[in-house]
């Protein structure tokens, strides 16, 4: 038996909803759109409460989407940043955005996890904008991985910016709202 | 413009030497299958000097192979690990090896960085085999990002085991092999 190709997509919800080039000028209403990724994908059924988007900085142009994937496409490494990353690399043909020319952000509905932070270091994003915290994530039992303060210290020490707490409250609600549904804690 | 889909793919050369099913029996010989997809990813020119795989703990059969796939990909997120996991899990139809009723473990090259090790946790192995170490991918300037002593506590505090320094010069010479031919340190 030979190794298989590893299709990763978007659910077909995404593209109505953030479609490239769409802008949003403040954190605020990036934030907004991340967590609307989070909340449909929640009430689509396509995976967990997480919704990530990469924007262009100064224009705020978005550039890609990514929802959490990891129950629908099976596959442990697929959460939204990653999508997101991997959706952003593959439209613009590079596999870090620093190469790209322009200076580039991830906004998350919730602080990324181990693996989501280091794929940040290696994204060649310059700025990070994240909504629910690690705590609000716990408190659901989803696991985030070692994640310490020296971590964001690391990618800070690296001149990424990391943001924290943007529209906390109605990321949060999200993650209350896959639990109230029963979601799976597929890494808990 | 909307969002393309990414096809996640093996370099065709690594079925003929990791064929799914090939049993490893010793952590030695597992380690020299991970070490020689690493360097024929450099001597073929499809990636950066790392391997992995994933075996049937036990048995010793293998089950996927994985090859960074950086450059060749335009993709940051595939090193060599993360491509073995996808593998795995497309290969038997699951999100985490821990549902796939058997124990499973990874074997690479060199230490999982920041990601890759976020990732082992959300994989389901219970078992991870390194070849080089985090020092020998640095005196490359290959940065590992924000990997710290607690983060392999972390692991092991959830019943990973993790074996270092398996082979750790044979591997640590395609790391050699990788510089003297001058290939990209892409995350430098």
């Amino acid at each position: 038996m030979s190794f298989p190709t590893v299709a990763v997509t978007l659910p077909e919800w995404v593209e109505a909803l953030a479609p490239p080039g769409r802008v949003c000028v403040s954190d605020e209403e990036k934030m907004r759109l991340a967590v609307e990724l989070s909340r449909q994908n929640v009430v689509h059924g396509t995976g967990g409460p997480f919704g990530a988007a990469v924007f262009e900085r100064g224009s705020g142009r978005l550039v890609a989407a990514g929802v959490n994937s990891v129950v629908r496409l099976n596959n442990c490494t697929l959460h939204g940043e990653m999508v997101a990353f991997m959706m952003a690399q593959a439209r613009l043909g590079c596999f870090s955005l620093k190469s790209a020319g322009t200076a580039y952000e991830l906004v998350t509905s919730c602080e990324p996890c181990a693996m989501c932070l280091g794929a940040t270091l290696w994204s060649g994003v310059s700025r990070v904008v994240c909504g629910a915290t690690r705590d609000d994530a716990l408190r659901l039992n989803f696991d985030e991985g070692p994640v310490f303060p020296e971590s964001h210290a690391y990618l800070r020490a690296r001149g990424i910016e990391i943001v924290l707490g943007v529209l906390r409250q109605e990321a949060s609600a999200v993650l209350e709202l896959y639990a109230a549904r029963g979601g799976p804690i597929y890494n808990g």
